[in-house]
This record gives structure tokens, sequence and C-alpha cells, in this order.
């Protein structure tokens, strides 16, 4: 079954917003068989409504719609979405007093603008909404289904979760797709093609191999289409083990991990503890890694030391130091990453200190200059970096780079 | 100008990786009056590509193009164009030496793979990426421009800065978009849109509010359109100063500012310094604020304590606490705050422990209990939030929330 979305609001488009809604969607529908085709960001316009319901009409079983259901004039989407099936709008009781229990749910008194988010689309079933104030709808027209979503994330994905998707898992596919990973750390994507080139090659058809490259990092991806699942299913795991074979100890894992992810399994299968001490990552690697849901049983805590007296008081890290070697530096750097370890009590620490930027930047030390340090059980490991992105884009990668080397530490001395 | 973007790849469908490319674009663009009118996410298959690039060429004057120009074999966007422009794909000799620079720079040989990253479109100027291997391509009809970059962020920035911007801005508009932003913290959407209505109804036709709510905040973006700069700016604020003087205290920000961002220009305003004490946020609330440039000004560090050991030895909370109440419990959440502030010598700190999940809860203590508190300098104020989300919603659920306490107590504390 093939699905669009289409994401309806001027700061998606004025790029104040990332769409994640999206992202989102095509998870939790890939789970449900259904695969998104195409995904349509337009304006809060009637005209730009009307085309991308119009095209998406013509290729999709479901469309999922979210934006411009709020209250306010902005939001434009239900009076054209009624044009667009050549219906009206209703005014519904239960949705208005559902609203006002909303409201009352908070202390507050219904403002009379919200009297609108009671009209529904005459065609429509109405999703309640309870996590918010503008309710959902559910379009049935023949084998295909319109839903209308708010776009506020929160309100989006308890919707979709509750209400939609218990619905949608009442349809059904004859198309099956299955998919199998691998990821890879430290080979480029091109060596890494070249030397599973035959195998690819000898793919059937019905195979499709994807590369998603990251910054020290390959995900592959392998698609398989058809019929029958449980043939689908024996091929991609044929293909899958003859590329593990092949790829060898690049391989990190073999399901759909991030590398995050890897790394917690990882430590806490060998009762590995970490640490992070972070002066210009600011706390993202610390936040990484406990996004991964068991991060407590392998991630003690971190020190964001971003003032030099807390690399002090907080690390250890010696007066001296910092007076003859500066915050960016090697030096200063182990000793972050040895100060976490002792005083946490880790196995591993790792550590950063560096120039992010836009400021700060000196002739010597110029922005985008990260010293990384890793403590492990033997050794300390070091590298200076010299990125040349923004702030964002140099914590991003000196997150990515740290973790990288702490897998490396990691893997050189804990060999299954 | 109108743009359109087109991105091209399984995995922004599949929802494996969110498209942070077309917002950073959508800003871009903007900056140089160009006004993205939709974004298209695609599959990276021939049919798909060659459908959305006639759909936007019909409509837009710039189409920027982004994935599938990899060495490997899911990649056919250069194919793919190559008909769409009925041209052929033609070897160069530079683009060649330039890819085998760049594997040199990391002393490695380049993949006989890489010799397809060499055959460029025709009709195409090549874009030379000094930051990864596959070159981008600009392509001029007439009045209208197509430029194909990587999809690889990093990749795709450079490029676009150093080689796609210079050249756009050879372009002109004769359209003009002016905006004017308003941040406002502690109302509701729809109170705030009655509030102002009749500000609202008296605008000119070129005007137009946009509301964009956001966990306990609103922010309203005003666009006004039309030939004469001078004109539309003189309207844009007049217009945004009678909203101003209308919403009054609500009002945080009159300029294009996150909220980190106001609460680090306000606390360097004030001489007041931050630390935050995370368990169940892990340091996503240090990694927003030192994300904003010239956080160093104000916040000096972090204590993640994930593991108890770490709020006793590292935030001095008491073993008797942590025993009587637990890790989750105000007295806790109090200890850890005021730890911090007293250890890191700042005159705030916000402190988070909760159970983020999905492990982790009991009855008396569920998934999304979350404690939060605020030490400022004269009281310390705490909360207790039950959120129903999953585990990056509640982290993240939790961290707005502490960022508005947080305010809220330092706007109590110093008002101007």
């Amino acid at each position: 079954m093939k699905a669009e979305i289409i994401t309806i609001g001027d700061e998606i488009l004025l790029g104040q917003v990332v769409d994640t809604n999206s992202a989102w969607l095509g998870q939790q529908l890939f789970d449900l068989q259904i695969h998104v085709q195409q995904i349509t960001s337009i304006t809060d316009s009637e005209e730009h409504i009307l085309q991308a319901l119009t095209e998406a009409s013509q290729r999709a079983d479901v469309i999922i719609c979210t934006g411009g259901l709020g209250p306010t004039r902005d939001d434009v989407t239900k009076a054209t979405a009624a044009k667009f099936f050549q219906t009206e709008l209703v005014h519904n009781e239960e949705v208005l007093e559902h609203v006002k229990q909303i409201f009352a749910r908070f202390n507050r008194t219904m403002p009379d603008m919200n009297y609108g988010q009671a009209s529904i689309l005459a065609n429509a079933e109405v999703l309640f909404n309870d996590w918010g104030t503008a309710p959902g709808m559910w379009v049935q027209q023949g084998e295909q289904v319109f839903i209308f979503l708010p776009g506020v994330p929160y309100e989006m994905k308890n919707l979709m979760q509750h209400r939609a998707i218990p619905k949608l898992k009442a349809f059904h596919s004859a198309e099956k797709l299955v998919l199998r990973y691998i990821l890879t750390v430290g080979i480029g994507e091109s060596h890494l093609a070249e030397s599973i080139a035959d195998i690819e090659d000898s793919f059937p058809s019905s195979a499709h191999l994807a590369y998603l490259p990251k910054i020290g990092m390959v995900r592959l991806r392998l698609t398989l289409n058809g019929k029958d699942l449980k043939e689908l299913n024996r091929t991609a795991d044929d293909l899958q083990q003859r590329l593990i074979d092949r790829i060898g100890s690049a391989v990190i894992a073999t399901e759909d991990l991030s590398f995050e992810e890897v790394i917690v399994r990882d430590f806490v299968k060998h009762n590995c503890t970490l640490a992070t001490a972070e002066s210009c990552t600011g706390g993202n690697i610390a936040r990484l890694i406990t996004e991964v849901s068991g991060a407590s049983e392998m991630f003690l805590g971190a020190i964001v030391s971003y003032a030099n007296e807390v690399k002090v008081s907080q690390l250890g890290v010696s007066e001296e130091t910092l007076k003859e070697h500066g915050a960016v530096s090697e030096e200063t750097v182990i000793q972050m990453a040895k100060g976490a370890q002792e005083r946490l009590h880790t196995s591993y620490a790792v550590a950063t200190s560096g120039i992010a930027g836009p400021g700060g930047g000196t002739a010597e030390k110029p922005v985008g200059m990260i010293w990384v340090a890793v403590a492990g059980k033997n050794s300390v490991q070091t590298k200076l970096f010299q990125f040349h992105g923004d702030r964002l884009i140099n914590i991003e990668r000196a997150t990515n780079q740290a973790l990288l080397m702490l897998w490396n530490l990691y893997r050189q001395e804990n060999q299954d």
C-alpha cells in the first residue's frame, strides 16, 4: 500500500522548523507495511493545498495531511479540504464539548475562537484529540483514506498512535517489503562498495542495496520487495550474511541500530561504564548516549566543564596546565578524560575541548580546532581535529569523532 | 523569485533520516529573497525523479535537487537528470583530478568506482566539491536554474555556501518579502489570537500573521509582501509595535530568536550565570544552551548525574535523602539544583530527575514522572510533571519545562 504525506505551513519552507513529523510518520507507516512514496511540504495557501491533495490522491492509497488545523486565521486546511471533497464543514456538538473539556482540564475557559474547532468535514469521522484542541479527521473514500492531523508533533504523534493507527491496521496490502541493515565503521563508502560489488551483481531483481554514509561510518540497507514474506525473509537473511562475511570486522551491527545504541548495548554486555567530560560539545555526547533506552546501565554521568574553573574544581585539571597550554590543548583534554574516569569511577571516559565558533578563535587556535581524548582501561588516546563548519556542525562532528574514538579504543580493549 | 527543493532518497521516506537539509536551504534562500514554495521528498527511482523535476520546473525559478549523486548503484540522480534535460553525461578530466586529490588528502587511493563521479551533465557547470567526492552541478536554462547537490548535510551546506550562493546572488527579484517576529511565553495560542483580533482585522492585504505554538510559548510571524522594501519595512515595524504594545509582558523577544537564545542574551545582560544538574534529561538542557553562540559568557557547566553515586559525589545529594525519598523526588531534585549552584558558583541552577522510560517505571513512580527544580538568587522552585510520551518526547518536554521554570524565576528576580 502506498502513502503520501503532505505537511502544510510556511514555517517548514522558511526553514524555521525542521520537519521531524514526516520521519516519524514514515517509520510508523513502514511498520504497517504502508510505504511512503512522497513527502510534500507546501505553504498554507488554498491553491497549494488543493494542488497537493489532487496530485497525492492520484497516486497514493493513504494520504496524511498535517498542519493548518488550529483556530487561528492562518489555518486554512479544513476549509480547503471541504472544497477538495466538494463537501462542507458542519458543527459537531460532541467535538465542542470535548474541546471545552480540554480547556477545563487546564482550568481555563475556552476562548470564543475555538468554537470553530467544532467544525468538521461533513464526510469525516472525528479523531478526538486528548492532547490539544484541534481534532483530527479521517475521511475514507472507497479504498482511499485521507487523515488530517495537527502539525504540533506531540499532538500529531498521539493522535496517530491512539486514533489513526488502530484504524489503519484494518487495511491490508499484498505487496510486502523486507529490510536488513548492516552498520559499518571505518571504511569509506566507495571502498565498501567495491569490496562487495560481485555480491551486489548477483542480487535478484527484487533486492536493492542502499548506502547511507555518515561521518566515519556507512549504513547499508538491503530492501526486498515481493508477495511471499517467508521467501523474502529467507533471501534477505542469505544476502545479508554474505555481505557480513565479506565486510568482516568493520561490521558493528546487523540490526537497525544507531551508533549510540551499539555502544550502549556493547558496553552493557562487557560490563563497561562510561562518563564524559565535555567542553565544546556542551553535553551533546551525554545527551546522545542517554537518549538510548537502557543507557543507565552503562552511563554514570557527565561533567560539562564549560568554564575553566569547572575544569579545575570538578575534573581536577591543574591550573598550571591551563595557564601553560590553555583549555584547548592535548594536556587539558587528557586531564579532563582522566578526571572524569577517576571521579565518576568508570572504565571509559571521553573528553572534548575546542573552539566551536563563531567567536573565540585565534591565529594559533582557530575556530573548529578541537581536541578529543579517550581514557580506557589501559591507555589514553588523543586526536586533534580541525573542522571548518559553523558552530552546530563543529559540535556535531566533534561528537561523532569522539564516539568513534571511544568505540575504537573500546574494541581494542574488549575483543570478543 | 520562487524555489522548490527536491530531496531524493528512500531514507527520508522510511523515516531513518530527518530532513534537516531542507530547513537549512529554506533559511539560506530566504536571505536571498528566494522563497521556497514546495519541498518534495521522493524515492530514488527514475520515474519519481523525472516526475518531480517536471512538476517543479513548471512552477519554480530555482530548483534544488539533493541526494543520489554518490558513486554507488542506488544513486541514479545524474543519469535521470540527463534524461530530463535530454542531454548526456560527459567525462570531465578536471573533476576526475579533483576527486583524486580529495582521496589523496586522506592518504587513500581512489577506488575505480569513483571514475563515474567525473561524469557530468553535458549542459552543467561543475560546482567543485572540496568536502567530499561527489561534485555538484549548476544547470541554467534561460531564467531558470537547477542546482544538484549531494545529500550529505556537511557537503551540501559547503557546496551551497561556497559555490551556489555566490552564483544565486546574481539573480534578482522584484517581489520583496519582509518578516517580523514576536516570541511570547505563558499565553495560549487562542487567547493570544483573541487579544489581538482587532489588530489583525485592520491588517492591510499585504500582511499575514502566522501562529507557531510550542510547549508553553507561541511565536508570531508577521509577513509582508510587496515591491517597495522601504514601505514594507515601515508598515511591518508599525504593525509589530502595535502587537507588542497589546500583548505586553508576555513578549520575550521581538527578533527571530529561539528561547535558548533569549535566555543566553538576557542572562549575559544581567550578569547572571547558569549551571544544570541533569538526570533524566541527560545533558539535553546543557546541549541546547551551549548551542547558542556566546553561551560561555553565562553558562559555566553541568553535572549530568545519571547514577545515584554521581548525585552524591558530584552534587552533594545526601544518601539519606536518596534512601528515604528516592532519586525521583522533590527533595533530591532540590539538592541537585542547590548542589550545582554551590559547586559551580552560579546565580541560577536548574535540575531534573525523573523516569524518561520506557523502563524503570513503578505504580508509585510511573514512566513520565519528572521533577524539576530551579534554584535562583533568593529561592528554589519545584514542579512535578507527569508526561505520557515516549522516551524522547518525555526528555524534550522536561527540557522545555525546565527552561520555562528557569525563565520565570529569573524574570521574577530580575525585572528591568
